[in-house]
């Protein structure tokens, strides 16, 4: 069983009627919803959200958790640093990370990754087709070619980060930028993946082919080992005779 | 100076009239004119096509090239295995490959890359984007982003190659699809850069940023070094001592 | 359950009587019991060899494999093309494949790598430390690190490869070489490990560590995913709406 | 021409007799020394060290600078996060650097990585050999394979880095360990190679292979484009139009 953490800013479903119609109880419940409906008892879901005291995500919650999702949007400075830290401390331990549309320019996720993550972008609702490239993945199974996303926020190249290890996902958007939607990183023992689609003004989290590559990309990120990081040991001649 | 051999399967000049309109001389010859312009006495640009002996690609002719650029289509099945090994031992041995548009099915580049190079594709004469995502690659300097190409055929995903060690263009199609259109790889001591836009019934070869991508990429794939592949040596113990 | 064919050339076994007395019943049937000790019903081992009708490797084998092993020396040259051209196209189709040690000059090898695999060697019997680089990968699991071969042949760097998708081990020999002896690729939808440890005239197979590898190894490359490749299909406008 | 800085911590130099023996200008003026001697007019060569304001790395020095060498050790943690992050701007802007021994440990090494760098070490001068995997990279030009250093600080795997992009280079240790000494990675615009080889004990930067390696990496390092980059842009429908 993949226990699931679902990390929500959790600011614009309080504050904007819009994004609230759309996810009434916060977008961080429809994901968490969409994973439990997809996975059944392979995982146990829980949810954290930014108000929350250290953001919901303390030691002993992170030491419970095997999958985190991160999505945020105008809240990211607002995340400590000692949070961002920890997080970081277990993702090399081999907890898996799940970034999320606007969650590129979280502070996790540049602090992983050591790049700015710039893009560029323009919301205007357009339809994203997000394209399979590597379509033995796993993150990929069951998944249509394309998924097609009816109303979504642009986001294009050139996307400033590290050359992922895998890329999976290329969208296209009808006003014709592409962008690498899907890609997946190893950092210390934790596999991160991002997966673009997902803006607050559209019901991307409803979607049955977006909660199926989540819901593969959960299984994916599961920790095949957790260890602790050692430092640089010094090592005696010969010691592993 | 970098010497250049401008390979063309040189057969839907000869036969349709409507491609000979586009490339009266040969899409060889436009391709070596395109690369002559760009670069002047950085380089020395030949042509080489299907029906002369030996497909033009003698020992002689490969051992004074330093970048080969490679377009066929209709005709893959008649170029001979031995001048395919030959070249094969070439760009292990230094020499660099670019592989343009539909060479894709090459007898070569599935050699070099060990896999079928499968694809989608539809002749629409549809608006092609190229997008750069790699912006400080040697490849793309002075490249708008992106490269408009108003009519060309869709090459689609997914393109069933080995992952490429660098991607540098991503095209979409106005039909929506997407193709990973600029790749390059490494074999042996060649550079393999392969380019997708070039089809035969459009004049994709007088397009003065695709031009500029081809001089581009002639100057990043010429040999650093050039050295005969030696076998399986045996190494008495301390040889290097 | 995996379904597990360990393929051995089975030459040195019957003709050189050290190398008998250490594999009496063949290097493919040590490796074999190897695989059934170490995962019991998680697999289904059978074995063929280079004598038996087409290798042993008829279309009905193969469908009826999930991971090939691959040993082979000095008989490469006799493995039909038509059995190594259907193999690569098991492996592209989704079969995942582990060559061990000399299988490194095998024609399916260069065929799915496209280099000649050329590296340096010397047999005197070294110490081999064989070093994990990627302690969270599944194939490294439970493994030493060092894994200490007492005696084995010296495999040393340059090894003509392309860049391997994963580096997970790097052995080092008494000698002072180094070599990448642990690699990973894709191919298609097919997984393929490459595992240097294993020379005939030493009893590697026996090695438990070696044997906790290739348990590993079995179970990373089954197959996610087994598709028959499509060509390159002709795709109407907008067929994904 | 190629305007290369070359930064030291200079505190063992100053504080240590028997390092000052060894270099008595300080590490950073032999670097230095050797990128002069080996490049000439190819480049023109400046040091900066920790004590001087600002570390010596102003705005107006970085501006001026197409490739920084970093070299500290004990002091990491005395460099001001202010010029670590001006550091980092300008290598993602373009700017190459040369991470070179215990300089693993640097700040501005584990910002662009995103993962802690550990490794494990022996200081017993041993013997390590260089070999080089990557003959045609041209860092490796013109290098023995192996390069022999008769004594240096034994640094050994794993090494919790990310994936390289290349790797050039494996090190073996007298003792039998292995280390990926020679790695490239690319972040935003800039180049990133480091070099293991380098303790302060022992003559390293005095040795002429390893000064070439430097040279190498310097040509290689040097920006291809300058860029500012340009956080993530609004754009409007059809702006390429």
């Amino acid at each position: 069983m993949v226990r699931v953490t679902v990390w929500g800013e959790n600011v614009h479903e309080r504050e904007e009627p819009a994004v609230r119609a759309i996810y009434p109880d916060g977008m961080h419940s429809a994901i968490a919803a969409g994973l439990s409906q997809s996975l059944g008892e392979r995982v146990r879901v829980r949810t954290a959200t930014l108000e929350q005291h250290e953001h919901g995500l303390t030691e002993d919650v992170l030491d419970d958790t095997d999958v985190l999702t991160w999505w945020g949007h105008g809240a990211h400075d607002q995340v400590s640093d000692e949070v961002v830290a920890r997080v970081h401390q277990a993702v090399l331990s081999g907890m898996g990370l799940l970034v999320l549309h606007s969650g590129h320019y979280s502070k996790i996720f540049k602090t992983l990754l050591g790049t700015p993550c710039d893009l560029r972008w323009r919301n205007a609702g357009e339809r994203e087709l997000v394209w399979t490239v590597d379509p033995s993945h796993p993150i990929a199974a069951g998944v249509p070619n394309p998924i097609v996303i009816d109303a979504q926020e642009m986001y294009g190249e050139p996307f400033a980060i590290p050359r992922p290890d895998e890329l999976i996902f290329i969208s296209s958007f009808a006003g014709g930028e592409v962008f690498r939607g899907g890609c997946t990183w190893v950092r210390g023992a934790g596999r991160i993946f991002y997966f673009s689609p997902g803006d607050q003004e559209y019901p991307v989290y409803h979607h049955p082919d977006v909660q199926r590559v989540l819901a593969n990309a959960v299984l994916w990120a599961a920790p095949r080992l957790r260890s602790a990081p050692a430092g640089s040991p010094e090592s005696p001649v010969g010691w592993w005779t």
